[in-house]
């Protein structure tokens, strides 16, 4: 039995969704602990390129090329949002049948592990015994599941390092500039948002509102924080994440692209709402794809539990494991330690998007101790600014 | 002679513009280099303090707080655009006058530095001894009489970096998005927009085209280079400077305050008119403050220089320079050294912006080795994207 799990497997692995600072450091350890006894074919441009055959196979140059991709933001087989449709998923199993690719890998967030799952189970109805494997990656850190998600701690790490900077910015600029809108990722949950809090100190600095998508943003609630913000301090940082809603209206799509909704926008739209009300000068900063690419703001732990994820997945190839996800736990180690364990894709699908729990919606204080040993950052390096006369 | 020049000089500095990375460095080396053994007040809020008679004085823990701002973005004392009116200026000699204030220093760009040439004119009318000193900052680059200013190697490189890694994001989701727009700051210069094009090794890889605020950007242009890259590259990363003049249109402006105008939103008009031409995915990135206050991307070499700006200011106050600003030119030995000159204001305020030398408009090799040194960065460090198919 051990003998069969261990024979030769056809391999075919890609990257999905939205780029992240360290989805390349995963592959390059899953091929890495992989490539040398197992026969990889490589996925281009996520399932478009599992739907359209855009397959690429190892040689040497391009292993070469994807281990060296380790500490390169982006995803080097290219990713991308594509919702395959159920006859391309038809499809796309008999193509792994009759390319005799036995074993599937995605590395991805909430939607790939969903398409993973229905690829199973038109895999079963084929009766095609296929071995899935995903891989988890988030800047969102919305993946059921898992404690975090790979991606999510440079994401933060970035995050509240700008929130930071900018709030020291807009000190210095009070007396021309006095409210600035920054707009976080984070689609339907507040993670990313709740983030750009972790560096703050002092009651002057920033951010003195974040809002976070768990609940609509009423105007007065917005306008009360930053009149009293501007009062006491000269400035009013706000952070608002993506997927807030203002009042009774919807979320501010950006576009919608194969059925999918980008959002993002709400920032200026509150920007407006503050113009039209409020006399101050107001400015809009959506933070944009630096949030997921910034190979300055990689956290040391993310990065290494990025690898962690790839090698741990390519182990439990060999052992056989098979429709699950690699989830990060913390152990009950009083020093923080992560702990890998399996779960079935199926449960990771009928539990949806993972929201910002309660305990954090409203205590910064304690989701900067969760959050902490991901980001990995030294507190105590800003002194106060100077007191306003 | 020199006794009377090393006398006990009661010295009023302020930090006028707006705030980098590293204008907190040039102000605590300059306070550190003269505060043990001369008076000092300084100035909140730039030319607005100075106006509205906002001073602060020297306290140990004052000094101490801004010393302790050595290594934080923003600018400690407050700084900000503000025109100061002819009144003002005369009010303003006349307050120095009657708090014995005999030395003035501001750390500024242009307009900072036009300021000062007005307030030594209004001295010598109204037969007061004030001795005037400059000091240069600018992440825009657009100050005259130097090779560079401190502010300027740090937002080059933080948009380098952010060009890169966002070049390497956009190839991974280009079945998604093909064309992204990245603004820049820059005023009326090009320097920063150039900058993005420094760590570029391979076709593939962006900026695939860099429009400047030197000259007009045609449409067609545009459209050629986005058509071309998208054709061999399956992406377009266009870099626009906030300068920069669509066809015929005039510069775009964000708002328009104390009568001046504050640049930004030209991606967005780029956006919208690729939109109406073309059929692809486009998205705008305006950068944003990060350019001018990301601690996470300060240049080595930028931060020296700051540190030196304000060292070698305090030696010259005391060896009795006026009417000068610091300038940095390279030492013409082989490694690069920069040089401090005294430059004086008038000389600056004839030269207006420094504009991007028609050399290096269309040489980014030449700008690359002229920017080099201020950036400081290992070329060496991402393989090559994989091939498209």
């Amino acid at each position: 039995m051990k003998g069969a799990k261990e024979s030769m497997k056809h391999i075919a692995i890609g990257q999905a969704g939205g780029p992240t600072a360290v989805i390349n450091a995963t592959l390059a350890a899953f091929v890495r602990a992989l490539y040398k006894d197992h026969s990889l074919t490589f996925i281009r441009n996520g399932f478009e390129g599992l739907a359209k055959e855009k397959f690429l196979q190892a040689s040497d140059n391009v292993i070469d090329n994807i281990l060296a991709h380790e500490k390169v933001p982006g995803a080097s087989l290219g990713a991308g949002r594509y919702t395959l449709s159920e006859e391309q998923i038809s499809q796309s199993v008999q193509v792994l049948q009759d390319l005799q690719i036995d074993t599937l890998v995605f590395i991805g967030g909430n939607g790939t592990m969903e398409a993973m799952d229905k690829i199973k189970d038109e895999a079963i109805r084929q009766h095609y015994q296929l071995q899935l494997l995903g891989l988890p990656k988030t800047v969102d850190n919305d993946l059921a599941g898992t404690d975090h998600s790979p991606g999510f701690g440079s994401a933060a790490r970035y995050v509240a390092q700008v929130t930071r900077d900018m709030g020291r910015d807009l000190l210095a600029m009070n007396n021309f500039e006095q409210v600035r809108i920054i707009e976080t990722m984070g689609r339907n949950a507040g993670w990313l948002a709740r983030a750009s809090g972790f560096l703050k100190e002092y009651e002057n600095d920033g951010p003195h509102f974040i809002a976070l998508p768990e609940k609509p943003l009423r105007p007065e609630i917005l306008f009360h924080h930053i009149k009293k913000a501007t009062r006491d301090y000269g400035v009013a940082l706000i952070v608002v994440s993506e997927g807030v809603c203002l009042d009774k209206g919807s979320q501010i799509e950006r576009e919608r692209v194969n059925g999918h909704s980008v959002l993002g926008g709400i920032s200026k739209e509150i920007e407006n709402k503050v113009n039209e009300h409020m006399n101050v000068m107001v400015r809009a900063e959506l933070l944009g794809m630096n949030q997921r690419s910034c190979s300055a703001s990689v956290s040391a732990t993310d990065y290494t539990e990025a690898i962690q994820v790839g090698s741990v997945g390519a182990r439990w190839l060999r052992e056989g494991a098979t429709d699950v996800m690699v989830s990060l736990q913390r152990s009950e180690n009083t020093a923080y330690e992560s702990v890998f364990t399996p779960v079935s894709l199926k449960t990771i699908v009928q539990s949806g998007e993972r929201k910002l729990p309660a305990k954090f919606l409203n205590d910064q204080a304690a989701y900067n101790e969760w959050l902490s040993p991901l980001i990995g950052y030294d507190l105590s390096s800003y002194p106060p600014p100077l007191q306003r006369r």
